[in-house]
């Protein structure tokens, strides 16, 4: 395989909210967060408020240096069977990249006021992109069934909460 | 903002396919592509044939040390908006990521093959994350009007073709 050995990236900003380091919501569905990006991309951001919603692509400093472990059960759970690491969304992966789609519900000037980022206070930011209906949105995606599984434990938990 | 200034990344894989750099078709939908993931993960990988859809995130290497251009209109189309270059999935941007939502149609060893990937031959992969539909598919998500026209533009010039 012959690519660059190594890539390097620059946060474009950093994510403010009421849920510091360690500190894990039941769920982050609802949770509100600032991205404030570097005032120098600012006008780069102009007429991103006509999206509804965003991907939003960070640094998980908190993972990085640690090893993949390649075999696990999605988020430690019992019910679950163990898979490789890359069928599950696990922070622990060759890059600490993560991906979450947001709401976006304001944008004042340089931060972007979202909604449901599962992503800590003082998190950095690398990217931020338009989610785009025809492309990013698959109604007719299949998921194993164990996920299936997980998400109904996950309702089960939060109605009993 | 307090974050660390530079953050490597490593190559995870590499595409393989049709198209050399360069070489765009018309359209990308319905194009294959394999993805080679570094044999050294390959046990993660075990399980991801499960899913329907995964998320491709790659290193767009011939943007890498350009600047982004802060307003542009969406592919150079005279019949777009200016808008800052965030409205839009250009490969000029401050960290040059891509993301793409692909057709898994196969897992072979460390070998994923894939449809609709948007990506030339030898492009490296970062990441290879499961499509969700609970949590990355918004099927009620919105678009500023001129991506609608653009969409249109786009199957006419398919139809046309």
């Amino acid at each position: 395989m012959s690519h660059t050995p190594t890539i390097a990236f620059h946060p474009i900003g950093t994510v403010h909210n009421a849920h510091p380091q360690g500190h894990k919501p039941l769920t982050w569905k609802g949770t509100t967060s600032q991205i404030e990006i570097d005032p120098r991309w600012q006008e780069g951001l102009e007429g991103l408020e006509g999206y509804s919603h965003l991907s939003v692509l960070c640094y998980l400093h908190l993972s990085q240096g640690r090893e993949p472990v390649i075999k696990i059960r999605a988020q430690g759970h019992p019910q679950m069977p163990l898979v490789g690491f890359f069928c599950t969304r696990t922070p622990l992966r060759p890059n600490p990249l993560s991906l979450t789609v947001v709401e976006l519900v304001e944008r004042v000037d340089n931060v972007l006021h979202v909604r449901n980022l599962d992503m800590y206070d003082g998190t950095a930011v690398l990217d931020v992109k338009p989610y785009l209906t025809r492309g990013d949105c698959y109604p007719e995606a299949t998921v194993p069934e164990w996920i299936e599984r997980l998400w109904a434990i996950h309702d089960e938990e939060r109605k009993n909460a």
